[in-house]
């Protein structure tokens, strides 16, 4: 593996329209596929079902709310060669509230599921790292 | 998003031949892609320099180890139309000290760093859980 630097690794993220969010439910490791945008230096993921994240995640300002930290992965791996690049980023993440913004996030990210009631949630990423994937026999 | 059987998605995680493991590193949610196998109904891993992951999964019967509890998520997703699937495994994970059955996970298993010291973890899944990644417009 190669490191990569942290602006590499947010273009890198950038270059991919999903990938996998990382948090505790009920004191264990869970994970789940998401799509995302970066706005900004920020991660925008819309998720549904995530009741221990949304819940956790709650808007900046909100009483007791440091908001959850979370990992999230992206990643292009072949599947033959195994090269390629992960990126990993960690940070709270936040509830988007404001009307404005969650409309417009839920028109840049595609849901997964129809129907479900769903949710925009802001990573503010405190560390982002990546690696290039490279043959171990090189 | 459909549910899937466990066994459909052992069968699921067996197709691939790489996922990432998550697990806790200095309190924080930590991430990192992994090759594996399934062996019978675990999924053995190897990984490098994860010192937390390692120092934590204890060989089965060591004292105070439980082991330590981690998901793993193994996924195919269509990066145009988002399609496919992915599977999420949690149980408690024990590092393997056998020498055997290293050298056996060894030759089955290709490393991602050459020269780097690497471990043989064991994922005994205590759950796992798949869901096929449907269009939300269907």
């Amino acid at each position: 593996m190669v490191g990569v630097d942290p602006g590499e690794a947010l273009e890198l993220l950038k270059s991919v329209s999903f990938g996998r969010i990382v948090f505790t439910e009920q004191a264990l490791p869970a994970i789940r596929p998401v799509n995302h945008v970066v706005d900004g230096g920020d991660i925008v993921i819309r998720t549904h079902g995530g009741a221990a994240l949304a819940s956790h995640a709650l808007p900046p300002g909100e009483a007791g709310a440091g908001g959850v930290v979370v990992a999230y992965e992206a990643d292009v791996i072949d599947p033959d060669t195994h090269l390629g690049w992960s990126v990993v980023a960690t940070g709270y993440a936040h509830l988007v509230t404001d009307a404005e913004e969650v409309a417009r996030y839920r028109a840049m990210l595609r849901p997964w599921v129809s129907g479900a009631k769903d949710f925009a949630v802001r990573i503010r990423p405190q560390q982002i790292t990546a690696v290039r994937l490279t043959s171990a026999a090189t």
